[in-house]
């Protein structure tokens, strides 16, 4: 399972660096600006990453829901509580994002897995 | 100001009754799911309804902004907590979630002035 | 509310002239499959009249959603059979179609009273 | 052919059991709304799986698509019929769906290989 | 027809100075990489603006398509120009764009009014 | 790195030859009147290809994006000019985009190996 994880954070960081190494201002301060829109603020980090990650399942795109599970996970995100995200995702945004739920829980499992599971406490 | 929160509601609960008055079984679960998935859980209320703020945002639906925000405003979400999720609006899905985000700033003030600033408190 | 009918056909029929009239070949090209794939075939008008609308519904467009309305007005689809569209466009499409909903309910209501109710026969 | 038939529904049943299995009621209702919302009512199981076929072809979800292509083809749906399913697909989605009828066709094939080809009766 | 051009432009001028007045570090650094985007560089003013139309029209935004259509005329764009533009918007992006482009097609109109109209040259 | 290139070509080639022997008029149409609307006309057939890629971008869809990123390479864009079409894409799309724009630079580095290197001239 855990070759889930390794295998996308290898070729995410690798087209990361070829992205960011091809000088154009756009793409590196669009990077900048996603750092700083995550770190702690009015909201704490794990809002902000639920939030990376509702946003993600609503608009459908597995990596960017991978890179936000792990945060999450990250975070100290409970079981209850990634599912209740998963939720709210699959009300707003419909029977079409279920596909991308069942990748989401493969993928919280893998992360459960290697780095254990997060404990509930508010 | 008031009288664009006021329009809203008023067009909103009329035609949601006639949803419900069709006695369409799929439409009425829906809308009950969507009471249930807004409930206090392991998840607090307030952060479910910027979860569903960013989703109506980044898929850009105005009356469904319109209503999280209000709710947002009941939740006692400041100023600068509803900015922050705008910030991670518009770095997820893009610029061209700026107009929703004009006419949300503009709904946020007539909700401010109508209801009172709330003022943050973590 | 056949003033809400009369307003939306007027501007669509002007504009649609200007947009002929431009002398595009692929705008031109694209109106004609558009008339092309509604006709009768394998499938009845009446189906594709409703695959149209559900489409319309869950890529969230207000103006295709009015025009398949009242093409299915026209094939003498019923109330039970209307809101059974809705369903599934709600269900697929998730919440986020909801304010859209509200909008055909009543877009419907005005075409069933402009041309009466049609009543339901398989 | 068959293989890729039998992965996906590998998968998904797998799946859809975890995420049943989490006993988070906002999921599973929105399961049994989805079970509800193509059952035989004022319209048929057919024209319902079509209405869940095209929706899942405008929105783009590959898995989606292969789950309402095995309906339609329990349902009888026949090649011409499928095809004139497909071709408002693309003219409503535009383009952008061309590369998900690719994976539709190959998959309908597999289907007609592995339950034989329907035949249409109208 | 100017009333157009100004109302949108007024209450654009005036929501966005809301926006970066809120003192959101995340909403003002996108404003600016907005602004680094469509400058000049290995690719034209020109060419830049017409990417931003054809994605605001495929992505159905009605308020950034005016925005890059003021731009485009700006730039010297001719009918024909921006009508090919509109070809891809509407191949691409299907004929849920057609409203859309309906809009767009009066907007053009209103451009061309106030400020005379284009002539191509390459 | 070019088997990246010949799988996607020959798949779709392979699969474009059922879609056009299935003998579905709208099908067929919609294949012309895309190889019409890319075909050089007001705008240079150059210009036309970064308007189908950054569709394909905001779009999200990765096929599409492979399709319009070998044209570009034929047309002579050079990497700046690429990396140009990406920056806004991403920023008009959002970082949602990124994940594509990471497989997008990947192809692009195959065709340069494979093609040779575009070097800018305006």
């Amino acid at each position: 399972m855990s070759k889930l994880i390794e295998e996308f954070q290898d070729y995410r960081s690798r087209m990361n660096e070829k992205i960011l190494g091809a000088d154009n201002k756009v793409m590196k301060r669009i990077y900048s600006v996603d750092t700083l829109a995550y770190q702690e603020g009015a909201l704490s980090v794990k809002t902000k990453e639920m939030l990376g990650l509702v946003s993600s399942m609503v608009l459908r795109c597995d990596d960017c829901i991978k890179y936000h599970l792990k945060k999450c996970h990250e975070e100290g995100i409970s079981n209850d509580e990634i599912f209740e995200v998963f939720g709210i995702a699959n009300l707003v945004g419909g029977t079409i994002v279920i596909p991308h739920t069942r990748r989401a829980v493969e993928y919280w499992e893998a992360l459960n897995e290697k780095y254990g599971v997060n404990t509930h406490t508010n």
